[in-house]
């Protein structure tokens, strides 16, 4: 994600309505924030928020948390949703690294969208798809962990199948062209530019079936 | 694999050294035909042979047999061992459903490269990697079941990455730009012809594991 500095983009996070601003605080009763038992949907990197926003809109009977790292770019989302109410919708501004600080046993699924490949070996643990995040993740599920991931880059897909599989996800499905499967899809920001450009996006749904 | 008529291609098969003419008398005891203990590499749809006769070349100490349904093709991979003495190399002429009738927990590894895609839904059973054919080949294995693909169909392998997931395989290894891999490989005829036009090669190793 490209930064600019935006003005007040702390003073805008900070005033939002949409914005967590003490996550830890509802570690374990996030149910109770929005105020109902329906499935909560977390998006880690959400960026300026086309996805989280549109999902919530859709799917009323889901709540949605969008999580960005970065004031500057969350500013972005909080500008799309001025005038807007959407009550199953929150954001946290936080670093991924973080999460199972933050949600403990209560979440449904987690969407990655075109998270940073972080191509580097040595930065291999960064990526949001190493056995690092894949550990915090069994912590934050409510029952089966399920990550759906969409992402242009072809060496982060493919490190992220081999390491969903070795941490004992299924692949429910995969494609290595969303925009021709009959899946339901919700594009991002950077989505719409990729396909214009013909670039094929990657995609897979997996679930990690707990032993009961 | 494009079929053209071969003049005498059933005699030149049978005639050959190289054909195990009844694979089914051999179940069980391929070893000894090898007259070793060392394992055994086998490609369902050779086709005319380039990758399953270097393999043989480049590992004395893997015994390898390539398996081709179509004479008309199989005859090109005899023509290429003409004046050629590989000890570790047999070929077999057979449908590869008919699999678990001629080997019986005896195979190390299982090659599968630019199989038939087989793209309608209907005529999914005939893939290589539908669960039909998974679970043949788990009667085939030595020891962990262990899956090699190459394909440049994209809908080929996300579904093989899908199906060889939920039959309990962990990836080892995914990859979709081969080429760009730090990864052995022995290139099929298909395979420079794709490489030739630019077009990216799918691969997937992946190890299914036993409990013990």
């Amino acid at each position: 994600m490209r930064l600019r500095n935006v003005k007040n983009a702390k003073d805008i996070v900070f005033n939002s309505s949409y914005v967590i601003l003490e996550p830890e605080k509802y570690r374990n009763s996030y149910h109770e924030l929005f105020k109902n038992d329906h499935p909560i949907a977390i998006e880690l990197g959400m960026g300026k928020g086309d996805f989280i926003i549109e999902m919530a809109k859709r799917n009323p009977n889901i709540n949605f948390i969008g999580i960005e790292k970065y004031e500057s770019v969350m500013v972005r989302a909080i500008q799309k949703l001025d005038g807007l109410k959407i009550p199953n919708l929150y954001l946290i501004r936080m670093d991924g690294i973080n999460i199972d600080e933050v949600f403990d046993h209560e979440i449904d699924t987690l969407y990655l969208n075109f998270s940073d490949p972080w191509p580097k070996k040595r930065h291999e643990k960064r990526r949001l798809t190493s056995s690092i995040f894949l550990d915090k993740y069994d912590h934050i599920f409510e029952s089966n962990p399920h990550i759906v991931q969409k992402t242009d880059n072809i060496n982060l897909f493919a490190y992220s199948l081999s390491s969903l599989s070795r941490h004992g996800y299924i692949l429910e499905r995969v494609s290595l062209d969303l925009e021709h499967e009959d899946i339901t899809n919700v594009e991002t920001e950077y989505e719409k530019k990729f396909k214009e450009m013909g670039i094929k996006i990657n995609y897979v749904d997996a679930v990690k079936y707990l032993k009961k």
